[in-house]
């Protein structure tokens, strides 16, 4: 879950970033006593993410301004649907209006696409889960946004899990050295606490892989045939994850070869806005 | 220009949100005396933006590793090329991958983006600008990009230019207020060097708003006839930006209505990660 | 316009560094529940600036402080007027006395030699601006302070206009290239919000500077016939700054000369603190 | 002793404060491989302080500028006196120079005018000191200056040392209570590090308050006749501070009435910067 | 006294080591509108210290918690005893329980720890004070559990007392120089709010030293009757410190040797938490 | 592992505690050119962490000083044991000494006490990890001291693994719910690299939370003999973890029930400083 804490960090930063010495614009045209009222609207429709940032980018840049959010995260709305209200000092709520709409339209974006990534796999015991691939700095946003979208997440950093590749594969049994015999001294000196998961690339490294006790084997650029032998092989012994060429055209396939998880880079690493907006009206006191 | 200041912050923040108690993974996979090469390779064609960036990177990972760029910021490049290579300890190549990457992948694919819109405007006298629908705290990186692309910028933030738009000439002209007595006294009231921008939506506003004197009239959501009309109304008495429905498609149209700057909100509010990959081969030493 | 986050961050800085851990003083010899009532008093008459800074030195040492200002910033004061009201604990009232006094005398100390200036050239056209002679880390307090006393601001940082000096002028025309057409060719690579101003030493060099469009010629050091000359020539196509021997004594005459634009360093570079004082009264409750 | 890391993080803030996106003109204006040799010069007699302050803004703003110091903080120097060197690429010293002066003038200003003070008490057994009037945030440069110029420091926060005022002491004798029986207390109440100064208005205070086993007394707006009693009814129980209508004509009779320490707002509450210039040549490479 | 600006930054910052991206936990398995009512209650007798900054655990993790405090820091309690009552939504009361009581563990177990020394000195005129031995980033913390304690504070840091070891003594002595003449120009040297101590190892070090006017001298290691012997030699011309085994065995012995001050590492280079327990009772609204 | 960036944030801030403006004992007792050499030495014997950390300590004081390392973390040593050598300017090791010992004392102190229970199991299955129960804000120093003395980390905060314990259980089964369904469904919700850890009071929860599929269950508080009993019923389809009464006189007859995991609060929550000095050699040049 997203901290307050947190949110108030990266909001903060980023109205100063876009007003480090004030909105000279409405300064210099509204008048300081002028009171707005706003409403958040869905141009397009979508799966909601962002509401409690998006509240913070207009309270962090006025005490006086109110927020009141129709939607929930993960809530799905239609075109023309109001995500939220909004009323306050007119200088603020338009100084604050961009930051806002920045964060809101983006993690949308990404609710919207994961949920049409999870929508193509109803029906199956497959899970969809982001990446590493997220904007530097948003990582927590970008992770809550899937999580409104209906998807899982995978570990958040290099620190709280091991994913061996390839690479590291190569250095394991360097000198001609057992595969399970390396693994398992691996996993000895891990944590108890902490997830291994390996990548293979052919279906002859699961056997050895999974004698060495660990919990998810991660099946790289499989075709749908292998992942399905793959997932046959594997025997619910290990979470099996399905990662390279997922998209919204393949992920169904994908998911019905019986694969317990779905790793998607397209969720963040390339992100459409949501097309969003705020209809504002001013009026002087 | 990007401050080194700015980039050490900015990527020390990441690589601290990526791995913040190291990378389990090398630390447990990896001989700490490993060496790793690695090129950076572009996958698809584009421009380059970044590469100081992705420099950083690395080099705050582990001070012992090198990087030589064989690009400079705004570079075209063919799919296959070599961007740059890196040499150092493979667990601190290996950590500093993704972050490398994340960056570098944003920066040139905004610099690729930008570069196919200024080419759809060749031999016109318009130029490609961005707008403030940047990525939260990554504005200045994202402008960068946009020039390596071949863009110029717009205003930085709130701070630094007005721009008077729709709900702001209606509180203006609140009560019958004369626009151009209006906008008059607004100019008296700013700095010499700040911009007055201000936009319209009916060639009838143009001549009032030239009259007071602002720098640039932004024609927002204009028709192609009323465009060049517009500029033709203008007549070089200030610069003439236009805005709405841009992509591209339209924006070659658009530029050869004769207007001087055309702001495009896709650069930034929507990023497709260029790909580009970091292979990595690793030997002990 | 000063951002609350700007004055919060600032003043808590200055607040830490002037009670890294509490006011040994209030905490030995004030009881604990001691309440002051104070006044901010005005030892010589002024113009009022940071109000907002010194009711937030108060609120940020306790929150139960609560701060009545008597006069906006901008507003005129004569010798014993009472500034604002303060009431709360004792101890922290006490404690955050000398931080709120540090900033409004200096920035009351600013706007009141601000407003001698621009008291010297009532009747002409021209604006008193200031410069970035700032107290480092303090640059938004005082040129907050400027516009207070009824001054303007020039650019606020290097990143946000081009001021080309003599010795960009040197770089630009070596090799004996025309200094109109380099100016052209650097027009062309800004934005089109960057405002562009070129200082000249001498009268010949401002009709090629003029015909490169730059937006202002400032006159360095110039004598005030050269002066007239200069404004005579430039004739309404450029704004004119005055820079250079400008005090309370020549101002005035600069200013008759029909220059826009007149910027004093002096605003900021050496600060007269206005006297102000904290006039408390404890009760015990 | 100013720390290499304080001034880092403090002249690391000026410098972004001042080019927050970089210096549009230098890079603008002046080829990439550009280089500057700069002289800082004076241009009116004083002593010199901030040598450190000022090369940080130099090599902070480019690893590739070095500079050489030619005089140590606290040497005085004459008019057309060159203090310091800088050699590096020229966009970087063009984009420094301000931020490097706005330091070192000030820090100057302060040296020179406390040496004035120094000079003016010269064979008398007092020292100069400052007081916490000083500019919010940068405390121990202005406090380092004071001593370059000669003079030493008061304490340097309200928590290393406690001074009791009239408010104090009223609060102290409320209720009739014996000053001498509170002030014991009180120095029963502190580390025995703690240094407890006693402010008094008049000499009929100073017996009790010497019997409380005070640190040192100050005398607050005494005439030079009850000063030169008050040191005499100390007799050297007690450090004697005076305080109060202390300015260059008055403090060299304050300190022949034979007091220890004259403290002296003035030294920091006014800053005149002194006159001192970087005269930068530019070479093409 | 401990600055709430100082609680909140060191309490937050442990808030979000300890949940970065929040409590999976309490997220996963407790209702969002469960409402803890809990209990702090003492499972060893001992002395309160950190009431604050508990009550900063909860309320910065949510301002929905409540939390009244039964006890003042300095109050001895017995097993059993409840110290604070916390209301407010579970998920935050079970995120806050571990920061929270990390704290308010470590401080009393310095406080009941120091009340233990106070104890066994009653009776003596003798004072307890902490050292610098304490833990990097919690000394304000531990300073004040000292207090809480009914100890004394040493010097807080570097910058605010002199105190010369036996290094630094020889160092002053080298190449035969007196000790007193060179101490005496040491002290000429600071300011005058400066303490002064200085560490001996010998008896007959004291006189020297003692003809310097130094503050406090320190008897480092000394024996009982050497120690008995150095009071009386110095016969209240200086505060006394005894120092070097110090414990609860024999620090009333030391005590009764008539020294001012004995200063304790073990109060802070050594913490046993003590037994602290939050009593949760949770219930679905 | 310890991220450089992290030790210089961590070690930078307690050096600038402990020296907010400079070391004036330095500053005035030891001449600016006086080298000083120094061994950090043992004066009992353990288990040496924190090696980099104290490096830090010094290199970040003075880039002049060179330290080098006798020993690794993790590397045991007698009394008297050289550990690292320090070479430097005399002030600046002077000033770094404290903080440099403060951290390698407790670290060492840590790992010690770590490698004394992991002697105690020697011969088991079993491993000895640490708690949450750290100091706040030096987490990641203090489980890589326990990683120093053979230990193993639990889950680093509450946002990397879940913990079900008494409380949580019964809010699932709150209105008679069945625990096996219930915790399946948490099973469920999870990422599938979240660990998922239940703790049980009673063997008779062992079979329902099982039957759950979790990875972990902690035995609290039971005796040895329903230890081994639990284990038997484990059977290995989860790690057991025990906790509750672990000290170093049960820790042995715990690990040979045959549990995998003992966890050990007492390794961080209270911190018994190792007695390390430095020993230092001043010379002047």
């Amino acid at each position: 879950m997203l901290m307050d804490q947190h949110i108030r960090s990266i909001v903060g930063a980023a109205l100063l970033e876009d007003a480090p010495w004030g909105d000279i614009t409405s300064e210099t045209l509204i008048p300081a006593d002028a009171v707005a009222t706003a409403l958040l609207v869905a141009r397009e429709p979508g799966v909601f993410s962002g509401g409690a940032v998006f509240a913070a980018a207009m309270t962090l840049t006025s005490a006086d301004i109110s927020v009141s959010l129709a939607l929930g995260d993960g809530d799905a709305f239609d075109r023309g649907a109001v995500l939220a209200e909004v009323t306050g000092p007119a200088r603020a709520v338009l100084q604050a209006e961009r930051i806002g709409l920045n964060f809101v339209q983006r993690m949308s974006g990404i609710a919207t696409l994961t949920a049409r990534y999870v929508a193509e796999i109803a029906g199956t015991r497959a899970h969809i889960v982001d990446t590493r691939k997220t904007t530097p700095g948003l990582r927590q946003f970008e992770r809550h946004a899937v999580r409104s979208g209906g998807g899982k997440n995978h570990r958040f950093s290099l620190s709280d899990a091991v994913m061996a590749k390839d690479n590291h594969l190569a250095v394991l049994t360097a000198g001609g050295r057992d595969l399970t015999e390396a693994l398992r001294e691996v996993r000895l000196r891990l944590s108890h606490t902490t997830h291994l998961e390996v990548e293979v690339d052919r279906l002859d490294q699961i056997e050895p892989v999974l004698a060495a006790g660990v919990d998810t084997i991660m099946l790289d650029n499989f075709s749908l045939d292998e992942m399905r032998e793959g997932v046959a092989l594997i025997g619910g012994r290990a979470v099996v994850e399905a990662s390279g060429n997922v998209n919204l055209d393949t992920v169904g396939a994908i998911a019905r070869t019986g694969v317990d998880v779905i790793s998607v880079g397209a969720l963040t690493h390339s992100v459409r806005s949501l097309d969003i907006g705020l209809d504002i009206a001013l009026e002087s006191r």
